[in-house]
């Protein structure tokens, strides 16, 4: 059984999963090409090879071929669904049993297409299964939060090359996320504004960090990006969560995102990224001002003993000179 | 010139170091071979292709050959040395001049020996030079701290294989030495106590995640390790500060890195790793307490987008199963 346990010296938890050292990467079995169709537990025909489906865009019964997209839970969750959530102390430290949901969105039938080069109507699927998976897991009460988050590309993280991302519920507030609503959380409380929809307003204005703006989005670099090209995709209406967002509303969000992914994978020649949404956790009310928004940064620079011992980044292209180079794609 | 931005949200900055892009791995000189001696800026007879030297262990004249140490500048420093440190606002941004000093530890004139490889006198050469470093550099008063660390392998982010490290003084106290500070003042105020003297004692009394202990030193892994076979050594005596440790006590404390390093390189099969300091900055009196120590993690598995996103990390190793494989070793 997983557990979550806390470090002294911060908001973080660590998930102490001993099953994730069964996944494809740790297992002996470098033989297995993950690569090939044919082995591919995401790919058409193999359904059998991945837990019962959850949820599938479909016009036939579950577990079966001939589908554009499924839900599955994670064979090597990192977090259980099964169990009582127990907070408990151990000598001075903290610890909660590993509760939480592990769920793959596997986006497309295709073992090789990415986001960008899926019809529309396939992309905007995508983003609305995130929503349909954050509202089903809020009512689990056991969870705070839901982490939707995407890692392209081995460099990523990911040990599977099959497009897909995941969904995990959690009975913590992350560390991140935490961090972003204390902030959010004292600019309110000083001027009764949303941090965020300042954050719009003025880089809108300045637009020496803005990629593109639509009359619902804004695409921009953040003024301190930890990465080289790091973007941020910003809802301009103020919600603090994400699913609060109508189908209307994540349809054009995702054809932002496809945009958005387009300009990179020009600029930057395909690169591995990750995808992440920041959203209100579900432990407080965060109307007034928190205010969803993902983030999206290509993994081109690595980091070291600096950036782990010091959280201190070092990003060699100013976000200035990323839009630039990206608005000319 | 590069520049210290704030992110927003933390006490994270971010060094923006345009001129980090001509570094080897960011050249488009791939046909250069960073791997072999005849191109490395660290081997003997190369001296010429770093700047002059700082500091040297040699029983000659400076920057020529025959040496068993070099203390050099980095070639593509993060931050500069020269200039005036202005701290300033920028909109409602902020941010500071690229002030600090950016220094390369050549550890040995060998291109390929790893530190364990080593003579014990020039093992504790290596440790004598980062608190010699220290001493000096903490005589800027544009600085508040320095960061010392050890990037070993392409994976941990070295981008020249020959054995080095790096010291770097910064003009602001780094976000994870800060979290430090703030959870362990709060410990002290309330306790009187040092928080790291009662991890030593709790982990010492309780033995599942200690390595070995000498008379000096404790070698441990973290209750909420970060990443699989994560390990911190502590000093048993309470000082704040590496520099103020005597010759004696580095002596001592680079054996005791040795056989850590000796044993994770048997169990991990010589594993990429990053080694960090924390110490106490300079801008306040920490002496009550803050403790210094090192972090060693090696760098077995990866990172992706929940992990970014969240700052909650997912570790498959429990740090009690690591310590029992590393006893073994």
């Amino acid at each position: 059984m997983p557990e979550l346990r806390k470090d002294l010296f911060s908001d973080i938890w660590v998930v102490i999963a001993p099953e994730r050292k069964l996944r494809p990467q740790f297992s002996n079995l470098s033989g297995e090409d993950f690569l090939s169709p044919e082995n591919c537990p995401f790919c058409e025909g193999n359904e059998s090879m991945t837990p019962p489906e959850i949820y599938a865009i479909r016009n036939n019964k579950p577990n079966q071929p001939e589908w554009q997209l499924r839900v599955v839970p994670n064979k090597f969750p990192a977090l259980r669904i099964e169990g009582n959530l127990e907070r408990r102390g151990e000598g001075f430290y903290d610890k909660i049993t590993g509760i939480g949901a592990h769920e793959v969105v596997i986006e497309t039938n295709s073992h090789t297409k990415g986001i960008d080069e899926l019809e529309n109507e396939a992309i905007t699927n995508i983003f609305l299964t995130f929503k349909r998976r954050i509202l089903d897991l809020k009512q689990d009460i056991r969870f705070r939060y839901i982490q939707v988050f995407k890692n392209h590309g081995i460099r990523a993280g990911a040990t599977i090359s099959h497009p897909h991302s995941q969904v995990v519920g959690m009975p913590v507030v992350p560390a991140r996320i935490k961090e972003r609503i204390k902030t959010a959380k004292a600019h309110y409380d000083a001027k009764e504004r949303c941090i965020f929809c300042d954050i719009i307003f003025h880089e809108s204005e300045h637009h020496k960090r803005v990629l593109f703006e639509t009359s619902d989005y804004i695409v921009m670099s953040p003024y301190a990006p930890r990465f080289p090209f790091e973007l941020a995709i910003y809802p301009r209406i103020h919600r603090a969560s994400f699913e609060e967002t109508g189908d209307d509303g994540v349809q054009k969000l995702a054809l932002v995102f496809r945009d958005t992914l387009r300009k990179l994978n020009k600029a930057l020649e395909q690169p591995a990224y990750n995808l992440m949404l920041h959203n209100a956790p579900f432990d407080n009310d965060y109307k007034n001002y928190f205010h969803w928004h993902w983030e999206l940064v290509p993994l081109i620079s690595g980091t070291g003993g600096f950036e782990l011992g010091t959280y201190t980044y070092i990003n060699p292209t100013p976000p200035e000179e990323a839009i630039d180079v990206l608005k000319k794609m």
